[in-house]
């Protein structure tokens, strides 16, 4: 009886699944585009207290402290940027993706442009949605995060990061595009370099930000698509430096 | 002597003026296209106490208490939408650009697509930038307001409202554009009707937003260079209603 309960389970899940990917693919309209459903990892790491200060003190227009750096001595090393518990690996840009494959199981996408469908975006914060983007010869790192700065008012934050140095990442521009409810929000920027701190680029703001009330509005069944694009700086964007 | 100090701000005033202009050109690139300074009107029909209180029913799903439209008992009566003071007028749709234009000195622009420079950001909440935008035959209202939702946290809020009624409203799309800094942050919706309450449609937070640190990244000398556009919603946008 219980494993006859445990299949339909399984076929209701994969039931649902298949639902919310025919539905990203309808709101993206782009045939061909991968959509990916990404599952949240609950992060232990990111304490509210913690955020509540890196908040203070990037509201006062001063860096919040990154620890891991501060332990980094190689200035090539990268920590591991799993969000989902504190690990404690350290390593060289060109075994990142290999790590964060193997230990952390976060899946690897190939493509100029994919659909990310972040599930569950009714859990609390802190919650992370992390997957790892392949296009143009390079990795990338899409993490979307809830977090509370203001105690009682969770925020969403997208950013993009590549897994390489800060030089190659100028190379490039990502954009991230929300489109529901006949309302449409698009984030475009140079993606940082994981040597950076993805924690820093999250408290600074300087990524694409929602309040709880735009993340519904953008949601579908508690679910978020994001449609992720990522082109050369040069080609694409020749007038992003004024 | 006190003549020769007075023309010398005013000439400073112009070319300081004549600068943001050109700068919000350059920023844009867009040949022919209007750039229109709009200076802050500090608000006091906003007390943070109501704003908090707005805040919190918005959180809760309950959409906030609009004092305005609770005493309007003919629905075509629009109230005074001129955030600078509780101003008791009301009247009916076809008398409100006149109103705005001739008792608050609110500018009219023409043109399809304009440039909204919203000066001195860093003035302390609440804080109003406030202009209509004539194009396609109708009048828009751009609010620009900068609230604290959360003490101590100010945000800000750009919406466009049309002159006219909600089924009209559903015609057109508006899109906000930020440019600044190689990122690009761009909002599109349908505009809300006037009819509806300005202060709900921010309090909803259904419009743009920018935290702080957002705001400084795309401000430039305290300036903020909107662009904003108005299509038709059906030639521009077939895929909006999904």
């Amino acid at each position: 009886m219980l494993f006859f309960t445990q299949c339909f389970g399984a076929v209701l899940d994969l039931i649902h699944l298949r639902f919310q990917h025919y539905k990203a693919k309808r709101v993206f309209s782009a045939a061909g585009q991968l959509v990916c459903v990404v599952n949240p990892t609950h992060s232990l790491k990111y304490a509210p207290t913690l955020c509540a200060a890196a908040q203070t003190s990037t509201e006062q227009g001063i860096l919040p402290p990154c620890h891991h750096h501060e332990a980094v001595h190689d200035p090539q090393l990268v920590p591991c940027m799993c969000p989902l518990f504190s690990c404690p690996w350290e390593g060289h840009l060109e075994v990142v993706v290999s790590h964060l494959r193997q230990t952390h199981h976060i899946n690897i996408l190939h493509g100029a442009e994919i659909v990310f469908l972040a599930t569950d975006m009714h859990l609390p914060a802190p919650t992370d949605w992390i997957i790892m983007h392949s296009c143009l010869g390079h990795q990338f790192l899409l993490v979307l995060r809830k977090q509370e700065k203001y105690e009682g008012h969770p925020q969403f934050f997208a950013t993009m990061m590549l897994i390489g140095t800060p030089t190659q990442a100028d190379n490039f521009t990502y954009r991230l595009e929300l489109n529901r409810n006949q309302r449409r929000l698009k984030w475009e920027a140079t993606p940082r370099s994981v040597l950076e701190c993805v924690d820093s680029v999250i408290s600074d703001g300087d990524c694409l930000v929602l309040n709880t009330s735009l993340a519904q509005l953008f949601s579908d069944n508690g679910s978020l698509a994001i449609g992720i694009a990522i082109t050369t700086s040069k080609v694409h964007n020749p007038e992003a430096e004024m």
